[in-house]
């Protein structure tokens, strides 16, 4: 993987503003108490898939949508995946956006990971990029039991920790307990960037609620049946789940979508 | 259903004109031995939803496709639907475009229905409106036995009729058979419409290679899991179906992304 820094131009910054948290310099202490700003962002092909199966790394975008990636990281506190992507990509989760100066700048990695099936070590990229502080170290969100003793002791050397939740009866936590978690953390933004599983859970009733705005890319690709999709689950009464304050920005081949979720109902 | 003329604003034609057919004036005899230029066309929401389910009318997009598509209609000779749209949709299959002062401007509407399963009567829309003379006769493509007489009758009487195609083991009309019997009618371009089975079927290999250009509208909304879905089935050694020459217009709340297909081996 390329480990150049990344431009990202000024002038793309103003249509994107309007759905970014407010900047921290200007969040007022009254701000704090209230949810953490989320961003639901994902790439996505016209058959609307994340990649062409679990595990298969699927060049979808392109690089515009990969700087803007980075710089959206820059402007969130956090940025959260679910654990399959953590194990099947080995992703980075920092960014490398090329103004970044200190670690600081850099969006705290979470994972969601309620059976410790993420088995981290030294050599992952995450924990690695954390030693060379290139990245803040990782918090992984588990289940009480279920954290690892070393792997607790590694993600201490580098920074990060596990935090505990409970999981209701299908094995999940419940969104709004995962932002209480972080605020309570004093993360004030996260940027959630998948896979499949997770964001088809937000973007169901109600937690759809917990949304405040959505960066969907879209690449002019089928990727066929089999992928993994973004294709929430119905609620009955709802007949579409749609998007206002729309804007549509081509960059490339792809273009960039971005609005606040509102459900229509039938 | 609104009966009101459409316009469609001169501005919006130039960036479509690129993957319009020639236009009739403009085709040279030259041309003529060549297969019709077919342009697929449908709308769809982020999760790659036609409809909520075959037959529950879906609004998805706004004004402007719509005025898009009757404007659409009147660049192409012909268009052509499956029988699951006509039988659930009862379509008008017409052009409501303002600036339409005679039938020849009209599309004919083709419906592919190898079973005779599509039951249409004067009630029918697209059989009324061409009785009205406001959109031409249909022709329905079926195999020689599953013709109706009475119907046949009907289709003479408004102007329309039936063709003759034979299946393959699957039940289908090849791709390349459905052209060469429209080229053989004089049709030198179809716009095709859908629905979800027919749009799967020409995005495959090879029959993708008939597609001359894509017109799609992409809605901001997802329908969730259940709907008429947009996705083809893999072909081997594939790894995504991109379009090329791609630009994407935003409207309203909807953008339209018009290309051309290019497959990219893995
Ligand atoms: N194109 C893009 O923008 C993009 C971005 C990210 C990832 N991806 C792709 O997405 C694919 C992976 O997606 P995926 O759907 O398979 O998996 P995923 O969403 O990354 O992870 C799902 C797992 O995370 C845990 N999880 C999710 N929600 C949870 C909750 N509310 N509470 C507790 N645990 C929760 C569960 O772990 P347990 O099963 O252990 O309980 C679940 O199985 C990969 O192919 C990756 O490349 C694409
Ligand atoms: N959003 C949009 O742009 C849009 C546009 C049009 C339609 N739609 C929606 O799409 C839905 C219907 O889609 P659908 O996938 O169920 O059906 P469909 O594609 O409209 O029709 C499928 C049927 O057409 C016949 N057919 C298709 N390809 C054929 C071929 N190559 N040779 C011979 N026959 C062929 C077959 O009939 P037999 O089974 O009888 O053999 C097949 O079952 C409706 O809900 C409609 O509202 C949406």
């Amino acid at each position: 993987m390329s480990r150049e820094t990344l431009p990202f131009p000024h002038s793309s910054i103003p249509p994107l503003k309007p759905y970014l948290p407010p900047s921290s310099l200007s969040s007022s202490p009254s701000s704090s108490h209230s949810k953490p700003h989320l961003t639901l962002t994902y790439a996505t092909s016209l058959d609307a898939a994340l990649s062409l199966a679990p595990g298969v790394r699927t060049t979808l975008s392109g690089p515009y949508s990969k700087s803007m990636t980075h710089y959206l990281r820059t402007r969130h506190d956090a940025i959260l995946v679910g654990c399959t992507t953590a194990i099947v990509d080995n992703p980075a989760l920092n960014s490398r956006l090329d103004t970044i100066t200190s670690l600081d700048q850099q969006p705290r990695p979470i994972i969601l990971d309620p059976k410790g099936r993420w088995e981290f070590t030294e050599d992952s990229q995450v924990i690695r990029l954390a030693a060379e502080f290139k990245g803040k170290g990782p918090w992984v969100i588990t289940t009480r039991g279920k954290e690892g003793k070393e792997r607790g002791e590694l993600l201490g050397r580098v920074g990060g920790k596990y935090l505990f939740l409970e999981v209701g009866e299908n094995g999940r936590f419940k969104w709004g307990d995962v932002l209480g978690l972080l605020e309570e953390e004093g993360v004030k933004s996260v940027m959630v960037e998948g896979g499949g599983e997770v964001i088809n859970s937000l973007l169901v009733e109600p937690e759809n609620k917990l949304v405040d705005s959505v960066i969907v890319t879209i690449a002019p690709a089928w990727l066929g049946q089999g992928g993994v999709v973004v294709s929430p689950v119905r609620t009955e009464g709802q007949e579409q789940l749609r998007l206002k304050d729309v804007s549509w920005q081509p960059h490339g081949e792809d273009v960039v979508l971005c609005g606040r979720i509102f459900t229509q109902l039938s």
